[in-house]
């Protein structure tokens, strides 16, 4: 068993903290330690050995990724010359890291929170158990995905709609199809509809050659770039730039798991460990207070930095290096940056996106 | 006639924006110039030379009076040593600056807003007519100050009971007695009783004479104090040293207009100027959002420095040097300083104070 970390770039939600020189797996959103390296600590040494575990990532945070992650050697980062969604880097990193065809390969974002990590971990074991399931060398593994119990009807992520029990491992179910970000509507039927459902938290399970396999019927033009880049040999960047020129960006849950699903070809293990995909600073926000909540801790205001609250409710505090005092906010956003401010709504912090995109339109014209 | 502003300091309501180094007449809180600057061109020219002014401040910041108002002569600008209230500093004023016993002294703060200047001048004008009534040399004029016309109970003003109209000047009063700072309760009563009731503005017009034998009689102490001081001299600050060590800080409110009320001796004039004491956030938020709205502009989210805002209500944004973004808040005040920040909400901006006490006194503990 491996693990493959993705940890792109880009993103938007969580400015003006996350930036284009350091994008959110590189950020201490919940503590002193970043999300990234949150993300290999949580299977690192646990489950696995820090020589199991690669990171997909921009090239131009390679070196990020190696401050953080020291335990690696340099080839166990896969640098990408651009970002072209999951589904390139999923299958660069099949195609890329030497493995036997029957390993187990994990898929781990790096910028989601789990806060029950031994619950995680036991889930993993579970998806790792579902995912060999075929025999060596037949190809035939399912292509396990974690679904998250929903708790209202969010349009951000993507649905998974089981079908019914798998024999084998408890609590695993067929998947029937995946729906992808839907209308409040749609996903309300969803919710209220007969078969069980759950969020799509992008973190999979397969074996090599079973997601390789996949790839090459639902992607052919990616699975094919691909090869063709890597068996140019691992030190020829240039090869990749022209591969990746060409590939289109797309996510592995488009490419792949919705067409296989169809297929019969996918899994689904209940994964109920306190995931959060930090989406939002409201999703942020959530996370710290339930954490806090949990260790009985104040959970008006929430956050870190210097910060001094007078009777907050459901506030987030992200300061830096000033003193940030707030006096009876509620349900508010406060990320305090070097150069900029900001002040929000929680239930309009996935506006954040469009201003964050507005100003880097402006600045572009500015040049 | 002559104006004596008062340029004190102190005052931690506008925290973290004022500081001790730079109090709240030194900030620029409604634009380009700050309250000192506005306050002394809302009567030069219009209404006074520039020689007709004196400011009175702590010795402390003579200097920032007299970068503000290059107009000025040294000798037209009277430090303190330290401050003591507003009896100390008319009395100190009247004494040292020599005019004729009959000259109407105007007293203006220098921390407010008057957003009808032209009204503001007019009953400025009318006060100094009322102040003037007594024959030359009798003494006799009634002490003049101005009321506004209040919005609500607020309890963080002096108000003033008047008795009937006085003869002479159109709206003209005469005042019945001052109610410093009353409960909730005893505003309400206030409000609703027979009698005409106003907020005490703390802008004063009277002759000379008259505010001098008015502390003679009702503040013996401080009067004394500070003949003995000014009779040494103007050049001899140890002397002024040595009366202020001894002299209590009390408002000419509680010292002069209470007592002289009741001996019949003031007079009030109304003044619906579009008044404000900038006393809080809050109220600056709700003159910055009154001016907005007789200018016709956007009202949402008010203030100055580098703002974007997205569907704010009744917000403002006190600025510095980075970019301020805010996304649907509703009465909510930010202020941004290089190295504290607040977010509060506007209905409790008055704990902003107790927040810059509590501050204060960890810094010193820190020493």
């Amino acid at each position: 068993m491996y693990a493959v970390i993705l940890a792109g770039g880009g993103g938007t939600r969580l400015w003006p903290l996350s930036r284009p020189d350091r994008p959110k797996p590189f950020l201490p959103l919940l503590g002193e330690r970043t999300l990234l390296r949150a993300t290999f600590e949580r299977v690192v040494p646990a489950l696995l050995g820090p020589g199991d575990v690669v990171v997909v990532t921009d090239r131009r945070y390679v070196s990020l990724v190696l401050d953080e992650l020291p335990e690696l050697d340099r080839a166990q980062v896969l640098g990408e010359p651009v970002g072209r969604n999951t589904a390139a880097a999923i299958a660069y990193a099949a195609a890329a890291i030497e493995r036997s065809p029957d390993d187990v390969m994990l898929v781990l974002p790096a910028d989601h929170l789990v806060a029950d990590q031994e619950g995680f971990r036991a889930v993993l074991r579970d998806a790792a158990t579902v995912a060999a399931g075929g025999p060596p060398g037949t190809g035939s593994g399912p292509l396990v995905t974690l679904g998250i119990a929903p708790t209202g009807p969010e349009t951000g992520y993507g649905y998974i709609v089981a079908a019914g029990r798998r024999p084998g491992v408890t609590g695993a179910l067929d998947v029937a199809r995946f729906v992808e970000k839907p209308s409040v509507d749609a996903a309300l039927a969803l919710l209220a509809g007969p078969a069980p459902v759950a969020w799509n938290a992008g973190i999979f399970a397969w074996r090599r050659d079973a997601i390789r396999a996949a790839l090459a019927t639902h992607a052919p033009d990616i699975e094919a770039a691909i090869k063709a880049a890597v068996g140019a040999g691992p030190a020829d960047p240039a090869a990749l730039d022209a591969a990746y020129a060409t590939l289109r960006a797309t996510s592995i849950d488009y490419a792949v798991m919705e067409p296989a699903s169809r297929a019969g070809g996918v899994a689904m293990l209940r994964a109920d460990v306190g995931w959060s995909d930090l989406g939002s600073w409201a999703a942020l926000r959530d996370a710290l207070v339930a954490g806090a909540r949990a260790a009985g801790e104040p959970a008006g205001a929430v956050g870190f930095g210097a910060r001094l609250d007078r009777g907050s409710e459901s506030t987030l505090v992200m300061g830096g290096a000033r003193l940030v005092v707030t006096i009876g906010l509620r349900d508010t956003i406060v990320v305090d940056t070097p150069d900029a401010l900001l002040v929000c709504a929680a239930d309009r912090s996935q506006e954040v996106r469009a201003i964050a995109e507005e100003l880097a339109r402006a600045r572009e014209e500015d040049r």
